[in-house]
Parts: C-alpha cells; structure tokens; sequence
C-alpha cells in the first residue's frame, strides 16, 4: 500500500491548516496510507534540523508533499533547516523516484509564492524526485485555483485567525492536490 | 537630461494601458525625457525581431522600464524576440549601468507573473544593468500594490476590456515605479 | 504503445545535436513510440507560432519533452512563439497528466540555463503535466550531469561547430533524460 | 561616508573566502567604510535568528551584499533564518532605497545557484532595495565569470580545502562585484 506524507511548517497555524486540507485529500483515496508531519523548531539546532522518527517515515513513503509559509520571498527557514537536513538522503539518491508536490501561504494574492514554489520543485529535483501540481484551471466559481497558480498550491492569510484563513477555496485547492499526488502514487506503485 | 524609456509589447491592450501608466508616472518628473515604445509584431519575422529605430532610443536612454504580458508562464513571445535582438548589445556592454525595471500582466491574482519578472531581471543582468523593483508596501487601500509583489510591477486583466482592467490600483502601482526610475535616473546621471 | 515526443528549436545546430540524444534515449526503450520534432522559424508569423501537423503529434503523445537554447537568460524566443501557441491546449485541459521534462543549451556552464528549465517546467504547469527532471548525481567521471543540474538537462555550447559541442557527456547526459521519459510514459500508460 | 556591509553565512570555510574577496573589492574602494560580518549559527535558536548588534551596523549601511553557500538547490537554512529575521525591517521599509547584491558557492559547476541568487534577489526587493548586478561577460581569460552568471557572483567549491576553492577567478569576481557596489554607494549617496 502507497505511503502519502505531507510535510510542512507552520509559524501562525495558517499552513497547518492548508497541510491538512492536502492531508484530507490524499486520505480520502482508498488504498493509501498517509502520514501529516510537523517540522518543529525545538528540532532545530543552531540551523540544523534533526529527527531521526520523521526521517523514517519519509524514507519508506511514496509521496512526499511539501508545505511552508512563504517568508521574506522564500520557503520559512524552519523548512529549509529540514530541506538542508535531507543531504544525506540526496547523496545515496534514497528518494530517487518518489513524487513530490507542494504548497504555500502568505499575506498577499501573489506574495512572492511562486519564489517559494520553485524553491521546492528546486529540492525536489535534487532528489531525483517526480513532481506533479496543480492542474485546476485559475478563478473557479467555488474559489479553486483562484489565486491563479498551477506549480503547487498557493494560500493567503494575513493576521486573520487561522479558523477563517485560508479560504473555503484555498483549502480545496489544497485537497485536490493531495487527492491528486495520492493517485498518482497509486498508479506508480503498481 | 536623463531619458527613460518604456519599451513593451500588448498583445489585446491591457499592457499598454499599464505601460502608459508606467510612462505617465516616469513623465511626472522635471528634467528627464521619455520615450514611450511598444514592440509591434510586424517588426518580428521568423521569430526575430528587427528595428534599428527602437534600439537608437534604447541606446541613448539612461532607464528602461520593460513591460510584457505573462503568456503560459514566461514573457510574451513577442517581447522575448525584443530580448533576444538585445544579444548585440550584450556583445559590446553597450547598456552597462543603464537603470532597468519591468512589469507585467496576466488573468490571475498570482499567475506566474513572478517568473516573468524574474525573467526581466535575468535579462536586464545580463546587460550589467541596474534593478529598481516597486518598493510600496503590499495591500494598500488605494490598490497600491494589491497583488504583493516587489520586483516589478503586477496587474491583473482577463477578458474586460482595456478601459476597466487593469484596475486604477493597479495603474498607480505602475505610475509610482515609473516616477522611481526616473528619479533614480536623475540620480546617476548627475 | 505510449508515445514520446521531443520538440526543440535549434539556432545554430548545438540544441539539435542534444535534442537527438534525448530523442536517441527515448527510442532505446522497447514499446514506445517516438517524435523528434522540430520548431521552425519559418512557421512563426508576426511572433505567433502556427503548424496543426505539430500540435496533432504532440495531442496524441503520452510525453512531451521541451528543448530550447538559453538567449539572454530564457528561452528562445521562437520556442516561446510555440509555448504561446500551446494555450489553446491550456484551455482545454488537453495536455493534462501527461509527462514533462526539459533540455537547454548555452555558452557559459551556468548561463542563466535554470532560468529556462524553470520556464520549461512553469509551462508544463499550466498545462497539468507531470513533470520528470534528470536524477544523476553530478560531476561524474563519464561526464553525466558535470555542471550540475537536476530539473532538466544543461549543455554548453559556444562557437565551436556542433560536431563537437556539446560534448559527449552532456549528451548522454540528455539520452539518460529521453530513457527515463519514456520508461515513465510506459510506466503510466499501463 | 558611505557603508558596504558583507553578510554571509559559511558552513566549511568556502564562502568565508569568497565574502573576503567581495569584501576587499569593496575596502579597496576609496572613502567607503565597510563591515565583513558572518552569521553565526549560535545566534539561530528554533531556526529563529537574533543579533542586534548585527542589525545595527546593517541598518546605517548604504549597501548590503548577501552571501551564502547554496544548499539543497537554495540559501542556506542560517541564511534564510537571518533573512527572515530582517521582517522587522521590512515591516518599517528600514532598509528601502540601500544597494542589495548577492554571492553563493556550491560544488557543481550551475549547480542551482540561480535559485540562491534570484532568492537573494527577491530579498532585496521586497526591502525596497536596489539590485547591483555581476556585469562582466563571461569565461574570460582570467577566470572571471568563468561560469557565466550576472545576477551576482557564482563559485564553485566541493570538499576541497578553502585554501585553494573558491578558485582566484571565482574570488576575483567577487572582488570586481565588492568594488563596483561600493562605487555605487558613493555615487548614490552624494
């Protein structure tokens, strides 16, 4: 059975609650396994982050989806001490076929999100990895891809609590990509 | 005088009315001249784009501000074959220490309009040129920068007509950059 | 049978030397079928891309594998006339859930090459395609990946004639890339 | 008199090298003062970083050039948590209108150091900076931009000793990049 994991960082509980959208997707397919990860600052270590539990889960999964706020024009440092930390998987190319996709929040429509998007099929490519995104057409009707963004998955949310952002239509966005990556890890592992 | 010239292609309009927002804001300053240049098809043949008259205006101009529609992702074609007719330029260092800005257009909020602009840079290095982005904080309530980008200038329009899209935030968020370059433009020249 | 198609622009001949690597990998792999297309200038008018025999190829292929030399820090902008020409088809979804993956070619070892995969890899995006990027390890002795790049495949190529450049690792650099393509193609077309 | 910052984070001792080199570009620079200051991982505690001593000599600089080694295909995880640590700044546009450039190392040849410096990039924009480009052309017979990049300084170094990578064609860019910011800020500032 297909392993899913959503991995991801969340600094205001915004992201988690787009992580878990993509979580609920890729659960929602029959036949595949899910795990939804933290990555926890506590973890980090002058820079470095260290988990040997996490690390296991993501070795034996078939998909790994990827989420952090988008800081300062780019992925939160707290994902790119776990992105830095994947060094040693990268040299024994352990991910080597994997799928990969992505997602991301932050305060303004465009926001410089797809600087963070890129960053992570950047990673994902390092790893030898098989990206896949989001495919919906921009500005439907129920607010799917409405921000316009097919490379992953894009959110806003400002000083809002995050009970009210992301939207009902961002976190659809973000669901149907789990859905997507979980097929898609199905079709693969047969 | 200093000169600043906005160059740029508009595919259905939406372009040029944010390229001559871009051009009012640059006009608006004492003691720098303008040039307002759009890149017509008829000019490119077989993909390559030919017009000794433009680039006399280019070279003798202090700023370029370059302006293009963002089409699947990237620059318009059109103005792709601009850039690539600048290889000559490139070859002599002749728009070294030239000021350089860009902004662009597409359907979506967000719409890949960053890897437009990235593009922009990228080219505008090339050159040895100097990048001044649109420094306005994001989400203002004039419109001003409303989409949240700093690196150029963003605007949205879909299939309304040139007279509503893009929106008069959008419009003044051009106007500012273009007053910027050409301050800066006095700046160095002096 | 799954079908994998590698279209290209070539300027000066570098880009087809590559292109018919890829393509040289591709064939290699039992059960697929394979075009090798090129883009010709001759078919863009007034900087729009326009050949139906072309586009009925690519509607019926399981895998499209983009090729364009880096002009000043992008795409070509002929290639670009035929990404633009491909929004009929993002308009109806049509390409969507097929393979993806790039190839690009420049003077420098860097040379602005990611900007292009990026774009290559944007464009696939909008498109809903999945994309495959090149997973060996760099700097290896035979020359595979010896500048470095995992999103797609970099060659270099200046003025020397393209009988020798780009070289020979860099190109079986690009047939590992076509090999894999079609090996995914077979994968999912099951 | 004007101030040029260097602020870099170096994980083996190689991109301390190459910050030396922009730095003594810029001190070779007459009437200009400059601080060479590296980002220590012991001032990142949750991935979160914190010096205002830092923040005070970056804050009355003119200029600031970026530096870090690339990682996982972007900034170093150090680097990302001194740049979003710059929020408060961006929040106050303290930094707005200073000249912002960029350097990153890593061992292949392009080796997505492109992802680092348009990440460097994107940075600066969104503090309201001015982006100073790398302008020499490329492989020239001395080593400089011998990898062929210009929006900032690229260098290649693996796990040789830093005594001898970066390579002095790779430092001597950086030294060019250093001096010509410098120069910048002189003339801005008047």
């Amino acid at each position: 059975m297909p392993t899913v994991s959503v991995i991801y960082f969340s600094g205001s509980g915004h992201t988690t609650k787009l992580a878990e959208a993509v979580h609920k997707g890729a659960a929602s397919v029959a036949g595949v396994k899910t795990n939804l990860i933290a990555i926890n600052g506590e973890d980090i270590v002058h820079g470095r982050y260290k988990n040997d539990e996490v690390f296991t889960k993501l070795d034996v999964s078939d998909a790994i989806i990827f989420g952090t706020p988008t800081y300062m024009g780019g992925p939160s440092a707290q994902f790119k001490a776990f992105a830095d930390a994947t060094g040693g998987k990268w040299f024994t190319s352990a991910w080597k076929d994997k799928i990969a996709a992505g997602f991301t929040v932050s305060m303004s429509p465009s926001g410089d999100k797809l600087s963070t998007l890129h960053y992570l099929f950047t990673l994902a490519m390092q790893h030898g990895m098989i990206w896949i995104g989001q495919p919906e057409m921009p500005l439907q009707p129920n607010g799917v891809n409405r921000l316009g963004s097919n490379s992953g998955v894009m959110a806003q949310a400002g000083q809002e609590s995050p009970d009210i952002a992301p939207s009902e239509g961002d976190k659809l966005t973000g669901e149907i990509l789990g859905k997507r990556v979980a097929e898609y890890a199905l079709k693969l592992k047969k």
